[in-house]
């Protein structure tokens, strides 16, 4: 029996779409084999890959300079790929630190080349509220700007996109000199999750296991007047222009879960009816958890209210102390995976695209119960 | 139905591990969710990746000074991470040029350092034969010797370990000057065929879409005296040291491959009872269809007889006038995938584990009722 599942990735995925590749685990369509055995050059196995492209396209209505690419090793391998193909000469990252994830991205490309220059952060402020736009300042050697769309751990959102006042014409953010510098965001944990504008971006990456599919799988979307200022000594499967040649077929891709990732775009298109209406979902979700926390004494989540994440929705037992009882009581009512992460303790509830809202209406009625019986 | 699969990869998978990875698709053993939907730190997830590493050393007879670990971005991600990890300052890398893969190898190490030694080659003879182990000639700032125990579009495999006379007690080849440098070893299409003396290696790396699991996965083998001289200037997640340290989980690895990749291994223990019977079920299958191969005027395979790859059997129809049809007609007859590589022609078997002896008797039934109508 599925139980209900908030983890915050790898994450639950849709029962239909598990449905489906439970019953062409042994033979795919006939073909007398499973995805997982098929040569990714085969017409059968390039059709979905193919169609899977062509679904992601048509949800988020990527417009056709952009290159869509699917590659291996989480998003933290983007936060080297990142520098490595646009940093191009003289250039330097500029990263908003809003958390954890950002701080990784920082970290990588420091590690890499040395030097970073933070545009914006709210550390400062224990990051419960992004930075405003008038406090994110480009240095003049900004090859990009990244930020983080979702703090994962934080539960951390930015409800607008870096450098470009809501309704403007600007594509991406500009340097103190005026000129315009592409914009990158790691989107791992929000992709999906409602409509996007992509051509406000230089490059869109996302590991796959929140709203896309298993884990090892990243989609990286990129512009495609990006490809041609990588460095060269990199690894050959980092370049974007190589990958975006290949058709992400430089070496074998991670086959199985291109497929599991198509099963879950035709599930967001014909399902769920479209981004539109997904964001609709989610922002139900949302409202119903963080009002039950509001309206309560017991519990509490201190992100300023704007910038609260809709995808993980972390919060405390205002007394600790019930913490193992409130997880071990919520495990044996079959939910799973309440528990905040490792470095932050208290309790994280994160609402993907694939929890239903049953699954926050059980939580919101269990969290009532709980603090009636232990309040 | 299932049909008989001669795919050189992604290769077929045992049907035993098909049939439990759908039957767990949806609720893992009762868990109320899947694999893929499971944070890989949770205590379900560990295990199952905890035993995945203990079945694997225990059918390696891995030492206990050996490392492994699981990580992503294919064979082809290898090409760079073994000069980023072995070559050390000063060092070299040298390789043996035995076909297209290990050239694919060649030509990442000089894209990234410059220069490689080419420390053996068969291409003067059209690979038909790897070099012979006096042949093989070191350079003294060799940091490693990597080879390819088995090309999988040549179909040519070593028939001894290079550097180490069978029977020796050396451990890896040795310099002109007379030290030894360690052993680096790509068996992507070969791991798992058979029982392997891993004491004899430096590091063994393989993609695991061959012999292992689905596309996506790498396994890396790696002595722990070799994890000290990796360079700085590389991405984090190529570090052989930062990934034995954390588990593989420098970030969150292939979840689903990974557990995959240990049903299988739990099927050559429990169903199969290890690699030696494994090794013995392969010698049957290799004799049976190169003794068809070589009884027959029709068909021909030129490699030398003690370096044909018993996991990829490439062979030629004498008139290729009749590739189409002998194509056609194997697909018709539930025959998959014997199409040799685009880059070479012809046809190609690939025998991997997965592939039974039943497949073999059809594919040489196959070939003998072609031949007796179109010969």
């Amino acid at each position: 029996m599925r139980k209900h599942n908030f983890c915050a990735g790898p994450a639950a995925l849709p029962t239909a779409v598990l449905e489906r590749a439970r019953d062409e685990m042994l033979d795919y369509q006939g073909r007398g084999l499973s995805v997982m055995e098929m040569s990714h050059r085969s017409a059968t196995y390039m059709a979905i890959a193919e169609k899977a492209e062509a679904d992601l396209r048509d949800l988020l209505a990527v417009p056709a300079n952009y290159r869509v690419l699917f590659t291996q090793g989480g998003a933290t391998q983007q936060f080297a790929a990142v520098p490595y193909n646009l940093l191009g000469p003289g250039g330097r990252a500029n990263v908003i630190n809003t958390g954890i994830w950002s701080k990784k991205a920082i970290a990588e490309a420091r590690h890499l080349f040395g030097d970073v220059h933070v545009a914006a952060s709210s550390e400062a402020g224990g990051h419960l509220a992004v930075p405003r736009p008038e406090e994110i300042v480009l240095s003049n050697d900004a090859a990009y700007l990244h930020f983080t769309a979702n703090e994962t751990i934080g539960g951390l959102a930015f409800d607008y996109i870096p450098g470009n006042a809501p309704g403007s014409e600007e594509r991406g953010p500009r340097r103190p000199d005026g000129s315009e510098a592409p914009l990158v965001c790691d989107m791992s944990s929000s992709i999906l999750s409602g409509p996007l504008d992509v051509s406000r971006f230089g490059v869109i990456y996302a590991g796959a296991q929140k709203n896309i599919g298993p884990a090892g799988l990243v989609v990286v979307i990129v512009r495609d007047d990006l490809l041609d200022r990588a460095r060269t000594d990199m690894p050959s499967l980092f370049s974007y222009q190589a990958l975006a040649d290949a058709g992400s077929m430089i070496n074998t891709p991670a086959t199985y879960s291109w497929y599991l990732a198509g099963l879950v775009f035709e599930w967001l298109k014909d399902e769920v009816g479209g981004l539109a209406a997904m964001d609709a979902i989610n922002a139900r979700k949302a409202a119903r958890l963080y009002g039950a926390i509001d309206a309560s004494d017991f519990y509490s989540n201190p992100i300023a209210i704007p910038n609260r994440s809709r995808m993980n929705v972390p919060f405390v037992l205002n007394d600790s102390r019930l913490d193992k009882p409130f997880l071990a009581e919520a495990e044996a009512a079959g939910l799973l995976n309440l528990q905040g992460h490792r470095s932050v303790g208290g309790m994280r509830a994160s609402l993907y695209n694939a929890v239903p809202e049953a699954a926050v209406e059980a939580l919101v009625a269990f969290m009532a119960d709980f603090e009636k019986r232990r309040g």
